[in-house]
């Protein structure tokens, strides 16, 4: 594998989100909030979730980044998200989408293409579905858990579609699966990491775009942020394996918060498996 | 015990859900929302959230079976909701309701009187007294989370409550209780397991309609769907008991996600205190 | 230490709310909703959540405390937390706020400032930033779970602050951080228990406020009632610490849960560091 050096930028900025505790605003679904908080403590960024339009530019002007989830979407919140994302603009923090669901519904659709318009991304993270809409491909959503790599998606056409996609929009695109695949338009990192019972849980999408977030609200350098996020999630979902023991889901889903608020750059160095593409 | 061969069926089921992995489209509470979400996930189902009408259609569309709760309500979700539960008549999708405290305020009676008239639903699952409220008798709510079977409600007037309900709706009705029962209006099952540390987490009765929601996604037989949703809580209530070995309500949650999880043919077999009224 | 006999009054009426099993109304936000339930079921007490205008007095009618929470609000939330307050009061059932990051966005503050106008409040319950925002002073919220005192804030200050804050609005105001705080405006407790490990996970604040309104519903002595919630979450996350074994975040949240619904009276009067200021 090439060294790339990702295993220590990651253990780096880890230990800088631990030091400054950056504020990460989210606006994210009713069914993983919960994870996405714990989450972004446990890798020792504090956050702040609030949705409605007549404070969400208030608390982006507290925050260092701000991520958008739209995995239950309604109107309200569309326009609230539409009015942080570019209230974050201005202030020049990154915003970080995950676009759950696109493809299922007109309504999802809709809004992706209205924020994609009216909003800069710093990084945009899905499953193949997802990011295959957001470069401008046919997507067949079927199911929002779906996070492994599509049958049919060999690893080199997801590189394609994640690089026409970072092209298209001028952001970082991950794309998370069975390989994960992060592209900026021109280089392009694939992951091994990670575990096969991490869509056995929900939220782990969601949770990897709050570690994203957590990255990019201490760095400009946003391809190395959204390395970092999914390699964290990706050796936390592999360590946590092996502490939980084939306990089950319940136990598997607290061993990956266990091992995320643990990780340090030791782990990180030693288990990473980065390469580019 | 008469020998149902439910344990045969529902050991059967089970792989079918882990085969097929249908889409769940649920409309449910935000309090246990990710509990609904993770025990679908476990029994091999996955689970969508969506509850904006503007988008419950497609959503339905995609789905195998559409899951009604009402825990917490507002106009905007009632709305979502028949729109959501018409449209699964329409396309034959199984619609599961749980009707969470109903008799406590008008708005909830008056909901689910609404949607008794438009939605035709196959399988209804709630508590003693949500379903008295269904079967037209008088309800008496003391709390969303009183799970057991009321004192003064002996198993016999359970029977009567299920069949009444059953009969007047045309669906199956589970009460779940010390004792659940199962009523199609004609036959009814009685099932002897679960534990009594089920009413001490919240989210019991939810997760159990997922189930039942799950099961319903693979079967036309809905009174084996439902039966089985049940006998899979209570046989992982059981199991989780010994698992989590005394350490308290965190651990028994977890211990019961776990035991969903890890469920098989084998253990139903196994386990299963099932009966014929 | 001064004894004051709290550890006492805190078992006995520890074993009230477990005997009673009071039903708690909460209206709080949708991150740690699930938390605060099933905290409300640990300490022995019975939880219902419904935030719509259209049902709020219903379901305060058939409870014995209500708590709001405005971490996660919106104008529908905001005017049906006005109307179950002012239900709440006519009908002299306790109220409990819980004002999440108020500082942070004038809807916040401005939503407060209408709370305490029109509910009288038995308890408030906050860090140290929100307190002073309740007690008229300079609030700078720089994160919604920031419970730790501030720096710059030694204990003596915080005192000052509580009494300032309980003798303005005539209610008891507790403020959580390394060392709590509770006064009613004259007497002022301070306890000692408490682990740092507990602002490291997501709602420690929200289920303290719960166990306070749990208190609340059966004893009129909001004072014991303040203390006696707040004492149980600082044992509870000291004893998990222990158990928890440095396993990490996921596995001590399980562990205070776990703790709380294992908490007895022995338990209290043993680990108990409770001291009047």
């Amino acid at each position: 594998m090439v060294n790339l050096n990702i295993e220590f930028n990651t253990g780096s900025l880890l230990n800088d989100i631990r030091e400054q505790k950056p504020i990460i605003h989210h606006m994210t679904n009713y069914v993983t909030v919960n994870d996405c908080a714990n989450i972004t403590l446990s890798i020792g960024a504090s956050p702040i979730m609030a949705d409605d339009i007549e404070e969400v530019q208030s608390i982006v002007g507290i925050s260092s980044a701000l991520v958008l989830n739209i995995g239950t979407l309604n109107r309200r919140i569309i326009a609230a998200m539409i009015t942080a994302g570019k209230k974050a603009n201005e202030q020049n923090i990154p915003v970080i989408l995950d676009p759950v669901g696109v493809g299922a519904s007109e309504l999802r659709n809709e809004t992706v293409r209205n924020m994609l318009e009216q909003i800069k991304f710093s990084v945009i993270r899905g499953n193949i579905s997802e990011i295959r809409f957001i470069a401008g491909l046919h997507a067949t959503a079927n199911g929002v858990d779906a996070s492994e790599v599509d049958s049919g998606n060999d690893v080199q056409t997801v590189i394609e579609v994640a690089k026409a996609a970072a092209n298209k929009h001028g952001c970082m695109i991950a794309v998370t699966g069975a390989t994960d695949i992060i592209s900026n338009g021109e280089s392009t990192i694939c992951i091994e990491n990670g575990h096969k019972m991490l869509s056995a849980i929900t939220g782990t999408g969601c949770m990897c775009t709050s570690l994203i977030g957590s990255f990019c609200s201490i760095t400009s350098d946003y391809f190395t942020a959204a390395i970092s996020g999914i390699l964290c999630m990706g050796i936390a979902g592999e360590v946590a394996f092996h502490q939980a023991d084939h306990k089950g889901n319940g136990s598997y889903r607290i061993a990956v918060m266990d091992e995320i608020s643990k990780l340090n750059a030791e782990t990180i160095y030693r288990e990473a498996k980065v390469y580019e593409a």
